[in-house]
C-alpha cells in the first residue's frame, strides 16, 4: 500500500490522535514523566493502513490495542521530533486536531529543552495538556 | 477550506460510511423501501470539514447527528450516481472501506435499473447489504 501526504493528512484527521501523558514516577527528577504519543488506531481487518503508515515514517510500531482494535504508534522522542512533527509542518492538518498538533509539538520541543524535569516545566506541560484534552470528545 | 482529493480518500477512509438501509414500506411496489447513503460524521467544531466536503462534491447535507456530532449526507441516487461513486473510482480508498464501497456502489446500480422493486431484487440487496455490514464494527 503506498501512501500520499494528503491521503495521511486526512486519514489523521479523521483517526489518528496526539497525546501526552503525564504520570507520577519516583525515579525522574521532577517526580513526573511526561509521555507523549502520536497514535492512529483501526479495526484489525485495517492493520495493512497502519503498518504502511510505519513504512511510510520509518518509525514506530504496530501493536494490538482494545480488543480487536490495533494501533500504530509513535513515542520515541527523536523519531516525534524529526519524522512525525516535521511531516505535519509541511503537511497542516485541516481539522481541529491541528490545534492538538501545535500543543502537542510545543510540548515535545519543551522536552527537548529538558524543561519536564523542573516543576515549572511539568506545570506548564500540564497546563497545555489540558488545553488539548478540552477538545477531545471521542 | 480547500480539500485535495487525496486529503478526502484519507478522511472518508478514516471516517467515510457506505450504509444502505432497508426498511418495510407498503408504498413501495415490493413491500421494502432501499435507502442508501454516503456519511461523514464529525465532532461540532469539525463541521467546517463537513461544509467542505458538501462544497467538493456540490451535493448533500450537513445536519446535526446524535449529541454534538454532525453528519455530511449524500442520499441522492442521482449524486450518488453522479458524483459520489465516479469520484470514489477514480480516487480508490486505501482501507477495507473500499470491499463496502464496491457492493454500495452494486446496490446502487441496481436501483438505477430499478431492481428494487421486484421482491428478486430485494432479496438480492439484502444480502450484498448483509456482506457489507458484516466488516463493521463501530
Amino acid at each position: 500500500m503506498k501512501l500520499e501526504p494528503q491521503w495521511i493528512v486526512g486519514f489523521v484527521d479523521g483517526e489518528g490522535c496526539f497525546h501526552v501523558g503525564i504520570s507520577k514516577h519516583a525515579d525522574m527528577k521532577a517526580g513526573y514523566q511526561v509521555l507523549p504519543e502520536f497514535t492512529v488506531v483501526q479495526h484489525e481487518r485495517d492493520v495493512q493502513a497502519l503498518h504502511a503508515l510505519k513504512a511510510f515514517f520509518g518509525c514506530g510500531v504496530v501493536r494490538s490495542n482494545h480488543g480487536n482494535r490495533m494501533a500504530y504508534r509513535v513515542r520515541g522522542r527523536e523519531h516525534l521530533l524529526e519524522r512525525i512533527i516535521p511531516f505535519f509542518e509541511e503537511h497542516k492538518l485541516k481539522t481541529k486536531k491541528r490545534v492538538d498538533f501545535q500543543k502537542f509539538r510545543k510540548i515535545v520541543r519543551m522536552m527537548r529543552e529538558d524543561r519536564h524535569l523542573t516543576p515549572e516545566g511539568i506545570e506548564e506541560i500540564r497546563r497545555i495538556k489540558n488545553q488539548m484534552d478540552r477538545g477531545q470528545s471521542r
